[in-house]
């Protein structure tokens, strides 16, 4: 149609609206894919969820044609209530549990609920970078708060928070993933844990705890408690998913938090009640065989860090420093101070056929860590792995990386 | 713990942040439920559904380890698109569908990208509930047009239009269900689409066409072509969804609108991609099954509407009046001005178990509507349904309201 009889929405958004990204037909993925956080593919237990779906449609089938509860599936529910007082000491009932699409609805609506341009929210100085995402997205000024192998250091967190509030703001949430960090892969220790409640507390800063990566050790000592179970003064919101412990398509999270908080954060879910068909499978599957299937992927994912460590040995020998994860999904490379890996990123895909993230991805401040590299072992063989991490060697060097 | 070290969140939500609304255990519902719009529960189509998503799973279900493309799997974007194509007369790439949770989701997403606080929606004088609650949540001032049973009244429409413009405001949206509309049930005739057509693209408003009951057709004249079809100049949004015709359960829609609002849409929509897992059983299954599935869900529903056209004559005689649908989910029940029934519901859902949502609730203006109610014929049935409407009689004389 010719152009002027065009509409135009130009003075119609909402100032509230987000600025559009031009949509891609397909995104591009390596040959060997060491960039998004997947888990094991050929581990996805296929007959168990179809079988768990059948069983449940035959028991209560015509309850799909019923809106359910909107805060997703009861029975579900009840499982993780349950699985998070066995295993990260946190005890809620069923009803302070919303499921969500994965953990990124939650970790959404809990934004929407606290975040207004300008607020400042702390976060570790590389961290997931979908939050980082949407806290952007709500104007959040975000700052990173330095970390060892540790976790976030407390006087450093400290500073912070004192530093926003002598600015005049208010820090409106400290967003941590304790438990085998993504990007940098370490676990807080439960000093470290005590430290940032306290220090929170102090300040009347909540925390959002995301331990989306708990269930995946592979060795190394038990994992401190959770966060939240430490934290008597009710400030700790806490998310986390099926996504790495059965799959990213099955599309189920979770979250609890304080009751008004949870309160608010329901209705700024969209979409209604979390998939109920899908939810139907993961529980009963989960309830007869999640922890013996999470014994068997971490079984395969620990052989594949352990390629991966190897064939870093193998090929990056003293030209970089990279950590030893004791569990989760990725490994956090560094290269020398000054070479740049995050703007090759696109042409060693193209040319090299290998996926990462750069660092500049997971840096709050958008610019940091152009030498750093996060590869995820999740996705590929063991002996793709080590295919895969010899083509990433050749790539840096050919394109004066290394 | 002592109330004294509870954390408050008091100080801490964002400007934008929802209400909360206390949460529920269970949500009541009556052995006659006409309360929600509901499709028939016997006919959800489980072994179609389990077959579609094995036959995927065997294909393709590696991919459940993969995050899946923003906008939906793309196959079944596919489908959207030859379907509309086909009966819809819309002609859209998959490219410009996003698939997402049901349509409530994208509905949220399109009035998140246009509506701020104060600005003005039009919808019809009585109109779907869920979508009045996202307007209002997101601050619209909603205004209701007065219609007749082809639809907006094409002179009221240009007067609220004209109205709102000479007190400042600029319409942002006409919200629209043209088709079978929730809750009155009749269709908009193609005169009165055309018209809407012309009066929105002269005065730059765009409209939100609803199209969930599109394939509900039970009897009477074929349907128009949607208003999307009519519109050149490209200012019409478009969603619809498979709960109706597949289950609620499955959580699927989808939305199409003009690139610029689709690259901002996505960008507010949350959970990332619609769950992979229900769209795999959706895709196969409907690829070869839908058009069947749905003459056998429109041969039963026209028994149940029937049931209870017939259960309304028998039992409200000439004591009331009620729209005679050729095609939807529901029956628009008027008693005399001055009677309420919205009032007394939650007492007949309690005392006589039958569930039905007052007029009210689909009022723009909160208050019109209380000697109204919408009763849906979906979920119970034929001989439930006679007996449901003959409790209701019952029930409206005990409690004074006939």
């Amino acid at each position: 149609m010719p152009e002027e009889n065009k509409f135009s929405f130009e003075n119609l958004y909402s100032r509230r609206a987000p600025e559009g990204r031009p949509r891609v037909s397909t995104v591009k993925r390596g040959k060997y894919d060491f960039a998004v956080a997947y888990p094991d593919p050929k581990s996805i237990p296929f007959d168990g969820l179809v079988e768990g779906l059948q069983d449940a449609l035959r028991v209560e089938g015509e309850d799909l044609a019923i809106y359910a509860h909107p805060q997703g599936y009861a029975p579900l529910r009840e499982f993780v209530a349950d699985k998070l007082a066995r295993d990260r000491n946190i005890h809620v009932s069923p009803d302070d549990i919303i499921l969500g699409d994965g953990s990124g609805q939650p970790i959404h609506m809990l934004i929407e609920v606290l975040i207004d341009p300008g607020d400042v929210a702390l976060v570790e100085d590389f961290v997931y970078s979908g939050t980082l995402g949407q806290l952007r997205r709500f104007g959040a000024d975000v700052r990173g708060v330095e970390t060892d192998n540790e976790g976030m250091l407390p006087d450093a967190l400290e500073g912070a928070i004192t530093k926003a509030t002598s600015q005049g703001k208010r820090p409106k949430m400290i967003y941590t993933i304790p438990t085998y960090q993504n990007p940098m892969g370490w676990t807080m220790t439960l000093e470290r844990r005590k430290a940032m409640v306290e220090i929170a507390n102090r300040h009347g800063v909540p925390i959002l705890e995301d331990d989306c990566y708990a269930d995946l050790r592979l060795d190394g000592d038990a994992q401190p408690t959770s966060i939240h179970s430490l934290d008597d003064s009710d400030s700790t919101m806490y998310v986390a998913s099926f996504s790495k412990i059965i799959a990213p398509g099955m599309r189920i999270g979770y979250v609890t938090a304080p009751s008004a908080v949870l309160d608010r954060a329901l209705v700024a879910k969209s979409g209604g009640s979390a998939n109920t068909f899908a939810s139907y499978a993961i529980h009963r599957y989960s309830t007869g065989q999640l922890d013996a299937h999470i014994e068997e992927i971490n079984d395969v994912q620990r052989a594949k860090r352990d390629a991966m460590l190897a064939a870093l040995g193998e090929n990056f020998g003293d030209r970089a420093e990279w950590s030893k994860p004791n569990g989760g999904l990725f490994v956090w490379l560094k290269l020398p101070d000054g070479s740049d890996i995050t703007s090759i990123r696109d042409d060693v895909l193209d040319k090299y056929d290998v996926g990462y993230h750069g660092g500049v991805n997971f840096a709050p401040d958008g610019t940091s860590g152009k030498n750093y590299a996060r590869l995820c072992y999740g996705f590929n063989s063991p002996e793709e792995i080590h295919e895969g991490i010899a083509q990433l060697a050749q790539a840096f060097e050919n394109e004066g990386a290394l």
